[in-house]
């Protein structure tokens, strides 16, 4: 008796992506020894064809890009990568060749971040490509790094450069200047999970997130998880080389960098007496980090304040799927 | 500011069903303390509208038969449910109230098999609502059921009643008589994972795997597994008494209750002699358990014969995507 289609397609392509734990996807499920004494930290993204990759990406990063972005999920909790459970809803005519490259890719990024594939799923789907990543990672008990914990008067830190996908979107869809094989596009497709940097905070950040949703939006949920205010100053945002000639060349550009998603940077509070031991662990886990504002008492508003000082109105407030 | 539509809907409906390591979903992730001395026992499964469950099924079963699914998996392995966590791609115009049903579904489950939400996401799709749920549960270290150690001598035993998930299907597209709220309609939206069983099968049964994509296909795993066949003895599987009296109808109808899937029964292989203890565990369980053949030297084939002893012949080797 042959294997039917569906253990055919995965014995080709989605073993050779299998840690021990995954029993070589031969039975119901993994079985994992959990790092003793640890806590587990736990997160899952979807993404849609046509919502949050586009169908034309190289099948290489799409994969990746769902990894990172789980991957950024556990950077901003502070925890160390173990393993991850995928789901892929595939619509007809997928060729085995795009499934090739798409393993090609997550393989490259399991080395890369030091994990690898504990289960997972293959169906089909009369619709566009659905992939759905569930991620494993732990921390040492009571280190996970939560959104809740900025006060008053601390200061507000981002990780790398902001806008950079967003303005990477609009490459790729032709609406700005420039080109698959350039940095805005590649920060796209490949976000960049800081998990180096994720661990190195803790003990020193009140309160951590990732900005997915675009820094805006995202600085709300820690100012209502903190219960105060954040002023956000608009000139201080780090900007790439190749954000900023866009932005030059047209500021009515620079809401989109602090609206407009897809940075997967980290964003945290720490004391402001901190600043020094900041940048040092910063250093260290060679990730650049920028100050760029603080939070304040009062109601949990992100003030937004331009080059002169005077309150910006941003014209959304992030990205909301609903 | 106000919560953006996402964060909005995650509170109303997701919330309630949060348990503590879920940090209210209002983190990047879970943080879960894994239970002390366990191995973690994990599997993902999911679902696409019009393939795995019909659009018009109501809310409250959809949410609940892929959670089933998913634990049916932990009974394969002799696991005990931790958590889950779920992704849900939701098709424009997805409402409020079918939301309320959907969790309402989720919520009256958790109670019922002691597991509670630890996260997920949720996106918008144009295209069938697709779900996906990864399941984490637990194991004694080196108790997991595994698909591997059925050998040739090796009885071949099933729970509950096979095929009515497949009849109950065609019956609520009309192919067959009987109604929505009947046994068959029943059994194919809410399939029964056999948690009891799995446990108190741990050190008795040599292989064993849940009847998901039909019995004929899966017994065919357990055999590649194990390296030898098996003889299937048809008038030996049992059938409750609906799908008894549509196959005493219309004989016609055995191949499809051997194929059918969607049976989320235990199959497994257990020493010959063990009848006495098997039957004692199964009754301690609750569960209901059922001699239908055995295992033998050769390859890994599947001798399907049918009330006279003769070899059947069937047209379909079970379930597939591709």
């Amino acid at each position: 008796m042959g294997l039917p289609g569906e253990f055919a397609l995965i014995a080709r392509h989605f073993r050779r992506l299998a840690g021990p734990a995954a029993l070589d996807l031969k039975d119901d499920a993994a079985v994992l020894d959990p790092p003793p004494g640890r806590q587990l930290v736990l997160a899952a993204d979807a993404m849609v064809a046509g919502v949050h990759f586009l169908a034309e990406d190289p099948p290489e990063t799409i994969g990746r890009k769902l990894l990172r972005v789980n991957l950024s999920d556990l950077a901003a909790m502070g925890a160390t990568p173990l393993g991850y459970l995928m789901t892929t809803a595939l619509p007809p005519g997928t060729s085995d060749a795009w499934l090739g490259r798409f393993v090609d890719g997550l393989a490259a990024d399991q080395a890369a971040f030091g994990l690898s594939v504990l289960g997972g799923d293959t169906v089909s789907i009369p619709g566009p490509m659905t992939l759905s990543l569930t991620i494993l990672g732990s921390v040492a008990p009571g280190a996970a790094l939560r959104r809740q914990g900025a006060r008053p008067g601390d200061a507000l830190w981002v990780s790398g450069t902001l806008g950079d996908g967003a303005l990477g979107l609009r490459v790729l869809q032709g609406k700005l200047p420039g080109d698959a094989a350039g940095h805005l596009a590649r920060r796209y497709r490949l976000p960049e999970p800081r998990l180096a940097l994720g661990s190195a905070l803790a003990g020193v950040a009140r309160a951590t997130m990732d900005v997915s949703d675009g820094l805006v939006q995202d600085l709300g949920h820690l100012c209502r998880a903190g219960g105060c205010g954040a002023v956000l100053k608009a000139d201080s945002v780090p900007l790439s080389p190749a954000a900023r000639a866009l932005v030059e060349a047209d500021p009515a550009l620079l809401p989109l960098l602090l609206t407009g998603g897809d940075d997967y940077e980290l964003l945290f509070a720490a004391p402001a007496t901190a600043e020094a031991e900041i940048l040092a662990r910063a250093a260290a886990a060679g990730v650049a980090v920028t100050l760029i504002g603080g939070f304040v008492a009062g109601p949990p508003e992100v003030q937004v304040r331009g080059p002169d000082g005077a309150p910006m109105t941003l014209p959304a407030g992030g990205w909301s799927h609903f």
